[in-house]
């Protein structure tokens, strides 16, 4: 392989015209790539360039993604090692590029051990400025967000790393409509007050405050993960909250039983009330109205890997379309209650966080179960706290047509929620 | 011209097979087409197809379309008088043609001469069943349900009849995806509180209840449009109500003066109240703040017509998209009750009429200003009510490329809003 | 119906800037309108517009359309009778609008008596000058170039007036795509050699001098129809020549006997030789090999109509296309060199007549099956003559879905063919 | 990383239901990977699946396509060295996957040292038989069937493996849709008789009877790419040439000397021989008319890489479409002559080689200059030989808003002109 004699090692900390794409830790000698889309960019001169990286995982390999001057060039799996990455090579040394090198994969929280980090750059050239965008933008969502399903044949039912993008995603897509820097923070399975399978534990706002509350285990606490986010580095001029869909999920799927307190947790319905094997008494516990075959617990996908760590399957279930468009009605009152306070308590909380930021919170890519109810609690929340500067904005539901792997929406799902929300931005935000 | 001679006359109420869309009163001995998207159907053989029609109108001169085998054939306006008007000619005699003769124009509230009665028909061939649809769907609507700026350029800013349709519309396209029949009761400039331009008597809630309450004038009148509809002769599977977008407007114009009462009505936001040359005092008293230019008193369009009748303007006042976007949070609260119990109200009448169909009002297409005010309306009749066979869908607003004549949704934004809007209705109602 | 009191009465000749789209006949006091396409434009203000037209037809109603500012308004059949035809009512008297009314059938040899002729205009507005194009196209072919099958549904197979069109058609598009005024001279049924069914004087070039050479009967004559065409008048940039699938599809037809000479005429595939009823000597007669029942005698739409007159299925009879696909290899080669032929000498004419048009022969919209042979024709044309001003350009056959009525190119077909056509012509003519 | 325990190593030619896409050598022991779109398809249950692979290259990196049933997951370039590269991890154990590992890289013929083999499989699953495609298709060009541009900003000029792929290529495309099993033979910059630069060695024909006539160098000397192909191992149903391209571009060219016979090469215009420096005299020996600026020869590219060998910019030299509209008037007969037999002469070699084939000959993706030429010789070849399984298909010049990198047919060309070659096709081939 010939390799240009010029290459100059720089570390990634000495680049002047380094942007640095996503939350993370700058006090760090090199840079953690922890969320989906966070990357670096650079403007270069020089005939070749090639990234040193450091990469690890145990059950999720990340995925990489590069785009050069602002076309779509290649994505792939890494591999554990430090190695050096080529961007590209044998271009016409006095041409400007631009390079974007970009996380396809979600924080993992599921798998300690996962993480990429960006020691330096081999470069050839020099360096220049990166152009500044327009807008700044911050995505708060579950898998819609996490891009899962944008890769992957319709028929495929893994819940798996290559599903995921932040290449083919409708937050990466109206970053380029509206000229805006974009962030992702998202975990499938997750909702805004439970995790798809009753779990309560897994809401976002409880990671929120954290440079990356999703990014656990030795390795990322080291790289700086569950460090304080410094909220005034970055103000979003908008942030989306795309949540809801797993707390719906929940109102469809068995209890959970929290193996640290030993608590059971169900959103129910009125025929759960009526025929579920569990209910809830008047004082809050839990009881079992009849056996339950434990085949029926929710561990439907459980032999779906190799791996036998248990809980690698947090994925969202895909509900049944059919009865969810329908199930509103049968939620019941006291539980939805619990997502409405929710949504306004984070509501709150992103507006401390935020004082300047427009938010709107976005739903019904998979289904409009709790549209009213969210949006009540949007305009609840409008209305105690006189603060006018958010919204509420439904995505239309991805047709059979649109859906991607994972019966989650597909690509053109992506580029029709893309370019419903860039309107609406495009015109709020001037 | 040659014509076959074997044509034999048949007044319309003697054809057993011929399907009539639209409401109308079947008493009488001809058919009037009150509503957009009204019209007769036929399957039959033979080589020629007339129909003995009349047609009268003062200003806003009657559009049909005709649709041969499902395929649109011709748009045309009518001119005043008794005539034949051909639906086809020499065609093979033994095949079975099915064709649907449409008014592409709603009622015309403004227009009393306004109408198009359906006496007969010419054929050499037989009359066969028309197919029956899966399912029926009745639209209620402004402007955007008349499909105006469906047709014209989009620099053409007048307020006319051949801009609008029921040949493009989001009503028509749902009907063909969902092989639905479809009705439409609707009027430009009308809200569900008020019109455009703070005239309160624009509401489509008060004309829900005759045939056709926005046909007036004596010919209307004894052609029946005011008679009580039979409510129980056709019982839609769904409603889509899609009104708000004046309601909105009114926010925007200034005060209109009742001609009967002398009343002053005005939706107002709080820079109104502070800056506006009118407000009105704790007794409901309207006040002239300061001298109001009477050119800056929505009289803008007031020669745009040849013709003097005053009130043939009144239209969907195309407002400043950018400001209706941040417009709410400035609405006077007392005012937004307006609306909001005007839709409540609606809903509860609606019900009170269809007892078992699916109610989906739908806003967006011209804006979101009212979008959580009417989301929470549709929320609190559905828990006052113990009615949650309803919800309310946002549907996108119209992007600049996707505008039409007058600053309304244009093709383009009819398909978006029908394919968002059929597949809601596709789930909800199998 | 109000009408404006300040209608003035023009006849069309007084109109100083009256656009006339189309070879007509400008000695007539009137403005005849001949070929599919023809028509005229106006830039007008005023509040309403009416053309003060007369029609007649035998069996062939004509069509046809009107444009407003530039966008699709109506398009209608036409009775027979002096008339006024409203083209718009009650607009901003002040602005000025461009209107275009137009033409959508085809000179109409089966019928003499067809006919449009625009005598005046009544309008209470002024004229303006219509703006001039960049260029002028002429486009010469058989019914793909009358637009059959932009209209009716793909099931329809009549052959009727009403499936043509110049609204959507190749032609038109290309106009506005590359601001060109455009003149189609077109035939349904026609060849550069022979018709569809053999008849050898349906051929285009035959009727290409004279001014509409396939307008007959005594009311064209006096219209002027058969009077040289002053060539000098209009040259255009480029002359499209769309000719070549009724050529093909005699190769698949029975032989035609000409009524008036008798003689028989049939293209000959080698397995007609073989096999064939009628096959030809070496001096030139025909031979019946066996005896044909008459009703495989290209009879086959003969009961189509109702209408007596045996002529009136002179259709582009849609061949098996598969059969097409593998059939010029099957082709008597003396039989191939008469549509060589035929086509060299129409291109010697057409540069005699327009001296310095670029010529692009243009065929495949329907099958490829003499495309090698077409091309070859140019390409010696352009040896032998040393005139390079001329290319041959392949169209894209029609696939399955793109197909409209009467087993013709529909929209998007023709929608494809005038991208590739207008790229072409941007490129050759700038 | 977690690895399953269960992962067998397998040889390559172990694998019992293993498919080979491309010409290779099958005598190998491991199965190299000489041309664009080459690869191997396992259809393999198991968690994971990884390939043992060989790379290595000196100045252009191979890049490789992953797909995962049947859905685009993965592209990348490949570093030199022996490695395992993982196909996909964790996935259901008892679920069948299809995989396609594909080159995306043209056979390089300036890379000597440039090769792909595969050794082997790690795989915990077992093997299934992959399907039968319905049709064999061999596609034979330049930079076009190189996929050239198809990757890449427009912006993009430089000549690089990363902008060439078989993933976005009409012939990939033509695959899928009419489930064929594709072979490609390209090579860029190389023409039916000359190359761009008017070397006229780079010529497809003389490189298509070996495995891989265009890896060069020990290496691939060892893997068996200059070893006679083995043509009746498999006979294509279908060959699409696409060739003409840099031939056209060759009369836009400066001459080209043959550094080992030192003869001058030049496709001439006529404009050449009256102004060009050089000139060829009647008994074929070039003269300098007048001297030549060295920057003028050819040499444009020549820093374009910060390589130093001189070969390496051997490319389609994207020419002035404008001009070459308007070209082929002023090529030299003679030297179009050139051309034209060595269409005659390929088709010729390719039916010895191909008896059963259809053969379509296609051109115009990059301008038309050619067309009529090409045409011509194909009915010329199709006279003289009898055979008539053979047609010239003209496809769709690039129009600006479908360039891709490089100025090369970008994506949505790719997909116009497979739309229509698969129309073709399937009519043809059934």
């Amino acid at each position: 392989m010939y390799t240009s004699k010029a290459l100059k090692e720089y570390k990634i900390k000495e680049i002047e015209y380094c942007r640095i794409h996503g939350r993370t830790d700058l006090s760090q000698p090199a840079v953690p790539l922890f969320w989906n889309g966070s990357g670096i960019e650079l403007n270069v001169s020089g005939s070749e360039l090639w990234l040193d990286i450091e990469v690890d995982f145990e059950l999720f390999e990340p995925w990489v993604s590069v785009e050069l001057n602002g076309s779509f060039m290649s994505r792939q799996m890494l591999m554990p090692g430090r190695q050096y990455f080529c961007l590209f090579r044998c271009m016409t040394p006095s041409e400007k590029k631009t390079v974007f090198f970009r996380r396809e994969l979600q924080a993992m929280h599921e798998d300690d051990a996962c993480h990429i980090v960006i020691h330096g750059v081999l470069s050839d050239g020099q360096f220049f400025p990166v152009k500044d965008r327009r807008y700044k933008l911050e995505f708060i969502g579950d898998s819609i967000t996490s891009g899962e399903g944008t890769y992957g044949a319709k028929s495929d039912t893994d819940w798996l790393s290559m599903y995921m993008s932040s290449s083919i995603n409708y937050a990466t897509l109206i970053g380029k409509e509206l000229d805006a820097e974009v962030r992702l923070l998202s975990q499938g399975g997750f909702g805004v007050y439970t995790g798809w399978d009753n779990d309560i534990r897994h809401n976002m706002p409880a990671y929120y405050d954290p440079i990356c509350g999703l990014a656990f285990g030795e390795a990322n606490e080291k790289l700086g993960a569950m460090k304080p986010y410094d909220f005034s580095s970055w103000q979003p001029d908008a942030i989306v909250v795309n949540l809801g869909t797993n707390d719906d999920s929940a109102f469809h799927q068995p209890p959970f039983t929290d193996p640290e307190t030993g608590e059971n947790h169900k959103m129910r319905r009125k025929s759960d009330v009526a025929n579920c094997p569990v209910s809830r008494s008047q004082t809050g516990e839990w009881r079992i109205n009849k056996a339950i075959e434990p085949s029926s617990m929710g561990t439907s996908n459980a032999q779906a890997s190799p791996v036998t760590v248990s809980t690698s399957q947090t994925a969202t279930e895909p509900k049944t379309i059919s009865s969810a468009e329908s199930a509103e009605k049968d939620y019941l009152e006291e539980d939805v209650a619990k997502v409405k306070k929710a949504v306004t308590d984070f509501l709150a909380h992103l507006r401390e966080k935020n004082p300047e930021s427009h938010i709107v919170w976005v739903y019904g890519m998979l289904g409009y179960a709790l549209s009213l109810s969210i949006s009540e609690a949007v305009s609840s929340y409008i209305r105690e706290s006189g603060d006018t500067n958010v919204f509420y904005l439904q995505l239309p539901n991805t047709t059979e047509d649109e859906l991607g792997a994972h019966a989650h929406p597909g690509p053109s799902a992506h580029i029709k929620a893309a370019e419903i929300l860039s309107d609406y931005l495009a015109k709020r935000l001037r």
